[in-house]
């Protein structure tokens, strides 16, 4: 439905000049009267879909309702400025689980020094359902877009992926101060977090800027639990398939020029992995090496669960 | 469970510099590092608390969904910059559910011209929860906040009260334009809107501002659906409970010194009727005048369904 109803919802909006992103790339992009802009983004987690409340302690899910968002923010190169935090809360226990909620919420916020600014607490028959919205601010750099890269650019991913559904996408951290980081010392073209998984929002990078994307599956960092999950259910897939596919690893992808690419591999400084996987090229898809030389399409895969129209 | 979770809250949170009002007024005023502010809220509206999905045209559920904070954003006379809208909508009929929400936010949006920047929408097994974020920027006054008013100043109130349920609470016309005129031209000294009741709601503005506060209940401007709500159901109250207690008028209490108010009463400008209703006092607490001329204090009745943290 997400796509489908992404495209109806931005014909019927309405241009406004100071909505310089809106419903394309992880966060809107609202520039104020006078000077300045605000990074603003949503995400909405809901029992039974991102979370099953039965089996995890409230605490890891007040953390990824911020999380989630700190990722959307560092896929834009934005520092978070405040959280405003809204939670229907199954009548049972509701007090004792919002505060669960928010001691899980606060403790990655100070974290991140992210006040939260606001909030709305209510009571109802229905399952948990929360949603926090972020703001933030562009870095110096200006804001990190989805349309930037360019045939040619490398791409450079953080961390690993696959497997994370084992525990990792609870207890993420969220690149946003790798983000500040790079922004302020590269020249970077072009960024996405990894949600619904490293070909599919690959595949959104390139589309956004109007070019295609070449990997070598060999260099694509696979995370302990891909593998893990690849021998409890080999039927899953293969180690490199959860990591191409599993999503909501919430790392970063990124398009830099290639001497920048080089500097950046070899700075110390970052504090965490890079990896270069491949590079944009100027056929628009997304295209992999095999082990012969020759190239071959290789289809994105992932999940649509999260269906974040700003994403 | 309201009040005393947000004492909890209020006492995790650490102090930020930059957050000049956050979890005590109808929105958050968030500084942005080098100049300017941004104000914030979020609500979340619940099928079976605010509404009722089998009962009500979604289109008149989002609207309310986004009036809701544009009536937050009038009682700070700020001025609406752009919206971001989560939503869990249930698995069956998901996709025309969700676009006769947007239509009925859209409508309103556009009237505001205010964009949807952002949004998340969510397929679950629960029933219908919508949240709305909403950004603005303070008027040129600066923000109306609800700790300013002063014993002496004179309590104006816009429209009518009472009886919202048989309809007002989706239909109101947020009073944004009111307010941004009122604060441009006169010296406001303290706003709230009345979402909880109009006797709780100024209990509250009073209780910030320090001070107490005296009606005269022969003046409060009582809504002819509080009249029939008191006709249906009599053992309900008189209009006049109704008036004070039923909630979700979405109309805005100001404080303002005596001359601006004479001044205001005879601003034809307004669009809006505004009535005088009584005073702000130095001793705390809520005042009526009875028929023999004397005081009594008068209960402040409301409902806190919308538990709204940021209020």
């Amino acid at each position: 439905m997400e796509a489908e109803f992404l495209r109806w919802l931005r014909e019927r909006t309405p241009k406004y000049p100071g909505l310089r992103l809106g419903l394309t790339d992880d966060a809107a992009l609202v520039d104020l009267p006078g000077a300045g802009a605000v990074v603003a983004t949503v995400d909405m987690l809901t029992d039974g879909v991102d979370f099953h409340l039965r089996e995890v302690d409230p605490r890891r899910v007040g953390r990824k309702s911020l999380a989630v968002n700190l990722s959307d923010l560092a896929a834009m190169a934005a520092r978070p400025l405040a959280a405003l935090v809204a939670v229907a809360l199954p009548r049972d226990g509701s007090a004792a689980l919002a505060r669960e909620l928010y001691e899980g919420l606060l403790a990655l916020a100070e974290e991140f020094e992210t006040p939260i600014a606001g909030g709305d607490t209510n009571t109802w028959d229905g399952p948990l359902a929360i949603s926090v919205t972020l703001l933030g601010i562009p870095s110096p750099a200006g804001p990190l877009t989805r349309s930037g890269a360019r045939p040619g650019d490398h791409i450079l991913v953080t961390g690993q992926f696959g497997g994370s559904l084992l525990g990792h996408h609870f207890d993420f951290v969220p690149r946003v101060r790798e983000a500040l980081y790079l922004a302020q010392n590269y020249p970077l073209r072009a960024g996405i977090d990894v949600s619904d998984g490293l070909s599919l929002d690959l595949s959104r990078l390139a589309a956004a800027s109007g070019c295609g994307a070449w990997i070598d599956p060999r260099l694509v960092p696979i995370a302990p639990s891909a593998h893990a999950m690849a021998n409890q259910r080999p039927e899953s897939g293969t180690p490199l398939e959860h990591a191409l596919g599993d999503g909501e690893d919430f790392e970063l992808i990124l398009a830099l020029p290639p001497d920048a690419a080089d500097r950046l591999l070899a700075d110390r400084a970052v504090g965490t992995t890079l990896t270069r996987i491949g590079q944009f090229v100027a056929e628009p898809g997304l295209w992999q090496s095999l082990a012969d030389g020759s190239r071959a399409p290789l289809v994105p895969r992932g999940f649509e669960h999260h269906s974040t129209a700003s994403r």
